[in-house]
């Protein structure tokens, strides 16, 4: 459908014309204002991400140094969009990856998945997170949607370590 | 739309129509025969299953009776209709389950994952696994989608030890 402009505005003196197109750009300048997300929001909870694409795994043992704060099972999980960036090298806006961690629990030399410790997240979103290369970072409690854990000193760390890595990215798809 | 009969056929002879009749049945019960697949029809290689659901993993270590096996990681994947397998207890025909086994490599305590060590497969399709609980058993050599490693031997012992579970399925939905 074609939006079609009554004759009568063409009519209308330029001044008044002038006023109404100003009037209309500071309107959608003032709803992009209000929908645009602050720069310190939260990196939300990644809702449905067990049905997301699982790009590899890791198990992280009593005998590592890592232990204490990431040890047990650690599944990496990639929406549609982080995808793209495990295909591509570049991850466009929208892209999330998951670190999903889990205890392991040993028994006979077999290790099978025990209780959730903490989930992991970075969300591609430059308006967002612009002083981290566009990532925000999070970490959920368990397997709780809204006890978050990191500090902004721990945030930083995380950031500062993922500049290590190609478009912030350490994990890579496992065929 | 409404399927509409002609009211000319409705005026022929009553040998004619029952005719006609039992040569469409005759034809719909021969196509039935040419699609209906045979029942050793072999299991096909599970195209695309590392974008399935990712239901749980577990590690087999050196330690383990059943390392020289199956040791490494094992991640399981369902596609959608397995999914509803898990999620209500019934798997309906077209369900398929992966039981991807991958070598894991120990460096300083932490295992990450090596290279595909083999790909077992459980498909439901009562017509062509009716001896088998309606479940297909097969086993792919590493990365491999045509080398097949299973023998009846092997793959009559998978299926008497899946009867010990409800539908066949050991492996539950980890959240």
């Amino acid at each position: 459908m074609i939006l079609q402009i009554p004759l009568s505005i063409m009519n209308k003196p330029m001044k008044k014309i002038t006023t109404v197109a100003i009037l209309i750009m500071l309107s959608v300048a003032g709803f992009s204002f209000i929908i645009r997300p602050k720069a310190d929001e939260m990196v939300p909870y990644p809702e449905g991400f067990r049905k997301w694409t699982h790009i590899k795994t890791g198990l992280i043992g009593p005998n590592s140094p890592a232990f204490k704060t990431t040890g047990g099972f650690h599944h990496i999980y990639a929406n549609d969009k982080a995808m793209q960036g495990y295909t591509s090298g570049y991850f466009p806006q929208g892209s999330i990856v998951v670190f999903d961690v889990i205890d392991g629990v040993e028994t006979d030399g077999n290790t099978a998945e025990g209780k959730r410790n903490h989930v992991d997240v970075m969300m591609k979103d430059s308006l967002r997170y612009p002083a981290t290369g566009g990532w925000g970072f999070e970490e959920f409690k368990g397997s709780s949607k809204t006890e978050r854990l990191l500090t902004e000193t721990v945030r930083t760390a995380c950031f500062n370590c993922h500049t290590k890595q190609g478009d912030y990215i350490f994990s890579v798809l496992r065929d």
